[in-house]
């Protein structure tokens, strides 16, 4: 394959490249051959990969082709390759949690998400590097548009990944901002869907108030695309309700019947965390915004929920690791080890506290989205930081995550040459309409500099 | 109303009593005054109601006497007193959750199944006394049969009054054992059904993953009727399913199309707290049932249910309660106040593990439903002890509270003069073939007595 031949079906949306499959212009073997070429070009410098088998992906990608040759009624995602973090459960592929404690590990049966993907046609492609066990300790994941930098985590394989052409759309989790951070650090929209919306059956239990599964992608409507296929109800994940199928796609690529107004929440990091840049974009974001825009302080109640989410996290992490680290001690991370030690201590009356707690705060935030429809918010402190020891903080996200409600990365902001983004917060289960409104930010800042109006369709 | 007339009326079931009321052999008025002419009689001995007010039951009578007049569509509890314990909100009656700290408690609302009764056309007719916040320290009531016996609790009150012809059918609770103990001590039937069947919004919370509505009534039938009116979906009631409504009461009365077999299961207090009559009576019944009863012990691993059931127990009565003790020290009883402090040093990985722990003791006992249609074992320790110093023991029903499976309780047993019940254990949402078993199990011992086949309709 010519090099601009590559560049050119690794660098098509997932949308994109799905209608160019169903209508024939491309096949599946010719868009998976382009990612694994840029993969084999790019991967010794990133490393986003845990597991990957050329020949494997090459093969279901021949099958699917044959597939569209036989029967052309083809799913949202036929043909179309998919990253997976490495803490999501595959039949073909290893699970090994970004752990040497399960190095070797596979898995019988694919995760539900992952056979959801499979039923959609997706080319499970391979395995995303993952931090140990999905929390803080980083792995060998390199930042794409710069090495000496952190990707984030602790889906830092499915982040990079999908920034740097390896793959359109990649599949991750997050329980404290595992999404929203990397997708962020790397310049690509992430989605942290309402927690309970899709199935974590088959996935590493890190915390089950709080895992939530999320996805990423090079544009808006791919995040509503590859989450569609993910969120009908699993009653073995016990946190999901029976509900109508989403049609975040759908909605995300529609104009809002009224212009929207943000609620700028600084949030209770703001003052101490939020880099210089971070606080002079926004600022120049909320001037650009206008009256779409309002400065809006959240009550004081809220500035107990990171300590609420971090006793939740910590108490599981104990829980759920806790015979992990009895079981392999050397091998765990020194940082790990320790909170693993400190959630032992944790009493159940706090835990559940704690949970109750987040339905009194989760009240008070209706009342925000009474009157705007959706927050604006930092989704990091900053770009990425320099230096592969930490994956950087997630204090812009935990209380989001603590309050199961969908956030939304947008690729907007630039320091440095390094990109980070502007995050939006919705009410529960209200996840397209959120799209809908990330994509008007875009639309409508992009017209802001262009001087047009900024409706769908007019550019 | 003459003597008889009141014992008449007072003795029907509720199903007899609905039917007619339906066909207007009856009224309410005429059901609810010969109720409270029972109460009025014996009260004053058995102390079942912490809150009655005869003129307002009559006036709800009167009320529904005339609805049927203006339009004969009724429903299935149509003019029907009902007692209701004291936990469970209702919005006419105080609800003081049988402790000094709530005195006066008024709440605005009805609770979910309260206003499901309603609708059903049933009479509130009063609250029923509740131990101590519905844990073990006893309250006035008394055993109907024999005063200076406990009536078991919690719901003392309900499980009295049903068994003492005061009301047809009651409503209580159950989170150790508090309404197969009081069922079985006082001679009626108890059901608790699966856990998450019947909402608890709006009932006091002591530990919501093992916190049950429960019914008692004086025939099978009139449980799975009472029963039936509770069982809609209640989003609130975050362990709740939607699913299709029962027909508890119509699967009750049927023959099954086989007869059942039963797994004589002693459970691991037996050895301990069985008594000796009950052992005896239990020896005996398995005798009578012959190839219908196998005994079947039970895994080792279910030894440690009870220590489960005690450790989630324990930490949410300390969350629950530990605010009521603060706030008013002084009336709380010594026990409750112990179990609040031991509760909060309960750690939060305890907890989780103990709710991991019943799905996988569940998954076991599943194998046994897979060749049995039924557990059957003792209700309680043996009959209602003697003094009211306490309520007895739940030690045989708090494995099966924890397994959030039904029960059924059934009084076919007496020693020296007082009753006490067998116990049907059945898997979870199979509530309705549950009391089909139990009613086969009637039948089929009564036929054994008389000589005759046991089947439905032949006596």
């Amino acid at each position: 394959m010519e090099p601009e031949q590559i560049r050119f079906l690794s660098e098509l949306t997932a949308a994109d490249a799905a209608a160019r499959i169903e209508k024939g212009e491309i096949t599946s073997v010719m868009l998976v051959e382009a990612c694994l070429a840029r993969i084999a070009e790019r991967d010794e410098t990133v490393m986003a990969w845990e597991h990957l088998d050329p020949d494997y992906a090459l093969a279901q990608a021949r099958a699917a082709d044959a597939r569209r040759a036989a029967d052309p009624a083809t799913g949202p995602l036929h043909g179309v390759p998919v990253g997976i973090k490495d803490i999501i459960d595959t039949s073909d592929y290893p699970t090994e949690n970004g752990t040497p404690a399960h190095a070797g590990r596979q898995p019988g049966d694919d995760a539900v998400l992952v056979s959801a993907l499979r039923d959609a046609g997706a080319i499970i492609l391979g395995k995303t590097v993952t931090t140990e066990l999905a929390v803080l300790h980083p792995n060998k994941t390199r930042h794409p548009g710069n090495p000496e930098h952190t990707p984030g985590g602790s889906s830092s394989g499915s982040a990079a990944a999908v920034a740097d052409h390896m793959v359109p759309v990649a599949v991750g989790t997050q329980t404290g901002g595992s999404v929203i951070r990397p997708a962020s650090f790397c310049g690509v929209y992430g989605l942290k869907p309402t927690h309970g919306l899709i199935s974590r059956t088959g996935v590493l239990m890190q915390a089950p108030p709080l895992d939530t599964i999320g996805v990423f992608g090079r544009s808006l409507e791919d995040v509503g695309l590859i989450a569609d296929c993910l969120t009908a109800y699993d009653p073995r994940d016990t946190w999901m309700r029976p509900r109508s199928r989403t049609r975040l796609r759908e909605v995300a690529l529609q104009d809002p019947p009224v212009d929207p107004v943000f609620a700028f929440v600084k949030s209770p990091p703001w003052d101490e965390f939020a880099e210089d840049v971070t606080k002079d974009a926004f600022s120049e974001l909320a001037e650009a915004l206008g009256e779409h825009c309002d400065e809006v302080d959240l009550p004081s109640a809220f500035d107990a929920g990171l300590t609420m989410q971090k006793i939740i996290h910590t108490a599981d992490v104990a829980k759920f690791y806790g015979p992990i680290l009895a079981k392999a001690p050397d091998v765990i991370s020194k940082s790990l080890a320790e909170r693993i030690v400190a959630g032992k201590d944790v009493s159940a009356v706090d835990y559940n506290m704690a949970l109750d707690v987040r339905e009194a705060l989760y009240a008070g935030l209706e009342e925000v989205f009474e009157r705007y429809d959706a927050i604006l918010t930092p989704a990091s402190p900053g770009p990425a930081p320099k230096g592969l020891e930490t994956t950087g903080n997630p204090i812009f996200n935990a209380l989001w995550t603590y309050l199961g409600v969908p956030c939304v990365t947008v690729p907007l902001l630039e320091a440095d040459g390094m990109p980070f983004g502007v995050q939006l917060v919705g009410p529960r289960f209200d996840d397209a309409r959120l799209l809908r409104n990330a994509n008007w930010l875009t639309r409508h800042l992009a017209a802001d500099e262009d001087g047009n109006d900024g409706k769908a369709g007019t550019d």
